[in-house]
Order: C-alpha cells, then structure tokens, then sequence
C-alpha cells in the first residue's frame, strides 16, 4: 500500500500488531525478574502480572478477530529498549541491597509504556467507531493502571526503605 | 565498586545520568518531530515541550551538582528504542492523513517514560533525604504530565479526526 493512502485503520492495526509484540516480550521477561527479586513480595507481584499478562494476550487476540486480521506482532524497539534496561539492573545490581528497587523502577516504566499505548488505541478505536474493541482496551488498561499503583505502594511500604536501610 | 556493596544512593545516581542520556535525546528529537508534523497545533506543542526540555536539562544539572557528581548521560536503550519508533512512524505514514496521529502517539509514549523514571527518582530522592532535589524535580515531572495531558486533548479535538476524515 502507498504510505500516502495509509489512515487511522492503518495506524491502529499497527498499534496492535507492536503491543502483541510487547505483551509477549513482557510475558518473557516476568517470570526472570520474578525469579531475580530478592523480596518475595515484589516476586508475587511479577507472578500475578505474568498472569493478567496471559489474558491480556488473548484480548488482544479477540481484538484482531474483531477487524478480521490475523493476530500477528511487529517489532517494537521500545519493549525492547525497556525490557534491556531490566536486563542492565540485574546485571549491574544483582547481589545489592538495592537490586529490588531497580527491578520494581524497571517494572513501571514498563507499565507506563503501556498505559500510554492503550489509552491511544482507546482513543482511536473509539474514532474508528470500534466500539466492541473499547471494553477489551480498557480491560487491560485498567490493570496496568492498577499494577503501576500496586509496585508504587509495594516501593513506597517496603522495597526503598530496604534498598536505603542496607 | 563491587556491585553486592551497590545501594539507593547508586541507583538514583544511575537515573540520574539515564534521564540527562534520555532529555539530551528527546532535545535532538523534538525538532524533527516538530518538522515533520502536518498540523500547526501539533509542531506547536512540540516547539514549546523543546523549550521545556531545556530547562528540564538544566534541572537535572543542578541536581547532579546536589549530590556533588559531574553531569554525566548514560546510554538509555528504552529513549532509543521509543525514538525509534517515533522516526518509524515518520517513515511508514509520510504524507499520509494518520502521520499526525501516530507522532502524537509516539510523543505521549516518551512522556510517559519520563513520567514513570522522574515518579521514581522522586521516591528514591526522599528516601535518601535529598530534600533539595525534589522540588527540582517536581517541577519537570508537572511539566510532563501536563503536556500528557496537552496532548491528549490534540488528539481528540483535532488530530484524530483529521486522521480518520481522510
């Protein structure tokens, strides 16, 4: 297709086909940075959100039957330039005090990236008249919301005050 | 230094350097961004978040004067790989209706990285009692929401339907 003739359809289905993408690198990753946390914690937290995780895959997978594509991912260098960044904080902090909070701080700039990509496709979905699409986005937003807000009390509650106190 | 002894103090002064690395990138960004916009609204708000930037760089500055270190960036794969995907965008939908759109979208995905790192280092910053460094850094962080939220309001009055019109 001509680039010029491109339009919103076009941008959404891209938008889904790199969060597939995304959800299934962080799928990937979880269950590491689950094994890497020191505090068990912040490993429950990874294991519950390797979990939502799953489904979040499969709502993405209902939404490409919805406009009768085949579920397929694009490569995303975001998710990969974050998820490298939890691969640099085990690395460089494996062994310290301080390992958690760098893995927790990687997490939600995780969750961020998403946030902002399904409030996006949210909002094109809705210009595009998709409206069977919305509850499923919102779904899946809703959890990150909820599991960026999660990681934030669990480092607030627990994790800073153990990577200061060492 | 032996990463076991590593703690708080290194991880907010390893976010420090990742975020002057990361506005340094979005500085150079913004411009081209700005250029290839369609709409005036769009290249305007790209033209004053480049201005904010730049205080936002100084910011950073004085914080690493604080903790008494030189400013110092420190490669930032998740700014590459989210600029990527900006400079993706530019290509795929050039001269298209939808470019405005999916440059918006790749905007709000970077400010919404900084919006989850500048959460963090002011968490850890209270925590290490760096109570001059936080205001400093409250500041940028309501600079970033705000021009979330700028841009969220472009995209369903104006630029949304300019891309779905087409």
């Amino acid at each position: 297709m001509a680039k010029e003739s491109k339009n919103l359809d076009d941008l959404f289905h891209d938008g889904l086909k790199d969060l597939y993408f995304a959800e299934k690198r962080i799928l990937l990753a979880l269950p590491k940075m689950a094994k890497a946390a020191e505090s068990k914690e912040l490993t429950a937290a990874f294991e519950k959100h390797e979990t939502e995780t799953g489904g979040q895959v499969e709502r993405l997978e209902q939404i490409f039957a919805l406009i009768v594509q085949t579920p397929r991912g694009k490569n995303c260098p975001a998710i990969l330039g974050l998820n490298e960044e939890g691969k640099e904080i085990m690395e460089d902090f494996k062994g310290s005090a301080a390992l958690d909070a760098g893995l927790l701080a990687a997490a939600q700039s995780v969750e961020h990236y998403e946030i902002s990509r399904y409030g996006t496709l949210i909002a094109w979905a809705k210009e595009l008249g998709l409206t069977e699409a919305v509850p499923l986005l919102q779904a899946t937003l809703d959890e990150e919301d909820a599991t960026d807000k999660a990681l934030t009390e669990l480092a607030e509650t627990i994790i800073n005050y153990e990577a200061e106190a060492a």
